[in-house]
């Protein structure tokens, strides 16, 4: 952030009185930008026993498989915002059932929310921001071709789940020190 | 919105190539900005079977009652702000247990995400942004003066399951029509 989106005016970083973190402030008109982390929602779709994927055609990780997921927005619940985005890059719809886990990706600003689905109609296709779609069976997951931590944390706990038969919620933090990720995972419940 | 963050020029809404809603788009140097819904960590925090509530001293629903709970930062949990809110609000120092209830409060463009929590040390005070803080018994709280529907939801669905001696996650949408609060309820898990 350059400029203030109210009046035009250059921002500068500072801690504004009563506020204990640096804000962009914009000294003309007194407007201070405060910028907070944003909810990714996913799902997790199970269709006959198996897990619906998408290889991803965007950056960041190009050609790597992922649960659809993508930015909330504004005018919609979390649970919208996941079934939504089924539709979107697997062209699936979808009922959306238990909350699975939820991220903390620190040094992104993001907050990913994962729920548990299945297909309401036995249909999937190829969104725009995807290059493949396909049904997983357990053992046959490209684990080192998952795009991100947070949905390889999100498929082996939904799987560990399946297998004890209870669906549970799960809470991990990933954070990166010196290039390498720091995971820390809280109580399931 | 009214001028890009990034170079100043003015900005207009329009629906980016590719995309489906309008965004402030900058014609000048090409940004979208986007903007999505914020996250309100926060937590019902019981005490020797009471549960602690502040007093507002700032708006909005100044001198009404509610539990800690407020935006989450960058760099920050969301476990982490709940935290946070409680020693900033109640001077609380609490650990945060399991999570209570997820709220889409969708006109608002907020997600309001609160944890169950207890106190570390039996002690807490009044912060900047509170006039009182107090522990309720459940037959003291005072229901007409909380200050937001998500906290009552909380609070009632906190004190249910207590009742029942287990610890539920709930879900809820508010939004409004016609000046009217429409409330919808997820299913409890």
């Amino acid at each position: 952030m350059k400029f203030c989106s109210n009046c035009a005016q250059p921002v500068s970083l500072s801690v504004p009185a009563g506020d204990h973190l640096p804000r962009f402030v914009c000294a003309a008109c007194g407007t201070i930008h405060y910028e907070t982390p944003r909810i990714i929602a996913g799902c997790v779709i199970e269709h006959e026993g198996k897990l619906l994927l998408c290889k991803r055609a965007i950056e960041p990780r190009h050609g790597f498989w992922t649960t659809p997921a993508g930015f909330m927005e504004n005018g919609e619940s979390v649970q919208h915002a996941a079934a939504r985005e089924a539709m979107e890059e697997a062209l699936a719809h979808v009922r959306i059932g238990s909350l699975l886990a939820i991220v903390n990706v620190i040094r992104a600003h993001q907050v990913h929310i994962m729920f548990r689905a299945t297909l309401i109609e036995p249909s999937f296709g190829i969104g725009p921001e995807s290059l493949e779609s396909r049904l997983y069976a357990e053992e046959e997951i490209p684990w080192p071709e998952i795009a991100f931590l947070s949905v390889e944390f999100g498929l082996r706990r939904y799987l560990e789940d399946r297998r004890l038969g209870r669906e549970q919620l799960h809470f991990r933090d990933i954070d990166w020190r010196d290039g390498k990720a720091i995971l820390t995972d809280g109580h399931s419940q």
